[in-house]
């Protein structure tokens, strides 16, 4: 849940967001956008925004607004888009199907340069572009490659194990797709994606007015 | 990104981080926790935890700590995951898939009831008990079944019209892994798993120490 980082969780979460509204003003042609403006479209007051991105420098110009494409390559930066990272992917199950499959993580400089699996109906198959390997390969591969970052969509059960061979050969990088929370050292970053809690949030949203009506209700007996 | 509800966002995020854990502490056998412990568990302080609960109503006694059986049944019901929601999974590629065989869901009252794709390969094959149905099918089952959610797997390109049908077909939630920001009145709840939102938390901590470092040779020049 915490990120240990320097910035806080709440920030960090924005960032993000900000850099997709960004890529879509792009897309539309705008080239110059106030900070108010851009926080109405990003449902965050302008001050807010202004006060977000103030963490890693100014950008803008008062009166001026921010020029859209700086301002995104800016924050690309921030989130270390340019960097390129280097990955692998294990579990080659319908998550890590989707995953590999997922044109835009590419464009976005992330690249997942192989991928492994243990069924034997999986391994040596193609996967856009990628002949998958088997899982016993992945600690040589380890060894020779310089890889930043783990996909982790094997089972639950298996994803611990998972971990910590990745992180025993230097991965320093854990994004997690298996419903677990993760153990490792501090210098080792991850997130998780629990699509569970996505869930959750939408069936609160859908249950919120009953409960408040309920609780209502309660208070008048 | 903002959702639009009684209760503020940044507490209705952390709801089902709350889940998770009680759900694991309940499965190693604790039976009572204090909200200091709690806390210290899901990385919140404990009066953080207490002021999130208090907003739909207090479940513990002073100096008892919280029982984790009805603390987590409490917070399932305000995640309204006693509802037994009933869904269509629309777009039945990678990660429609991997949403249909995740049996979590089901675990907690969450039912795929219908799936539907347009590609003559997928419709009619099975998946983990569902025939898979031809999208014209859509329309006419949304008349005769009472579903509540819409679970959008479509390319980004096909997302919003499929929005929209389920959404004049009254449907009342939408659960969206296309990767873009739908359009839908106010009435209608939705979230969205933007799966490179978490890619990019990731490479923005694996980027942070170079970035606070370079800033901080700068400010010395």
């Amino acid at each position: 849940m915490a990120y240990q980082s320097k910035i806080a969780e709440a920030i960090i979460r924005r960032l993000p967001i900000y850099y997709r509204y960004l890529d879509q003003l792009e897309s539309e042609g705008v080239e110059r956008i106030s900070s108010r403006e851009l926080g109405n479209r990003m449902n965050v007051t302008g001050s807010q925004f202004r006060q977000d991105i103030s963490c890693f420098g100014g950008f803008g110009q008062q009166g001026y607004g921010y020029h859209v494409p700086t301002l995104k390559r800016h924050i690309g930066e921030i989130l270390g888009m340019d960097r390129g990272y280097a990955a692998v992917l294990v579990g080659v199950g319908n998550m890590g199907r989707a995953i590999m499959s997922y044109d835009g993580f590419r464009k976005e400089g992330f690249r997942i340069v192989a991928a492994f699996d243990n069924d034997p109906h999986i391994v040596g198959t193609e996967m856009n572009g990628l002949t998958i390997r088997d899982f016993s390969e992945l600690e040589p591969f380890l060894e020779e490659q310089k890889i930043d970052v783990g996909v982790i969509c094997v089972p639950a059960d298996n994803a611990q194990m998972v971990a910590d061979l990745l992180v025993n050969n230097g991965i320093q990088a854990l994004w997690n797709f298996a419903p677990v929370d993760l153990h490792h050292p501090d210098t080792v970053k991850s997130t998780n994606v629990h699509l569970s809690d996505s869930l959750h949030i939408l069936t609160y949203l859908m249950n919120e007015d009953a409960l408040f009506e309920k609780k209502k209700n309660h208070s008048l007996t």
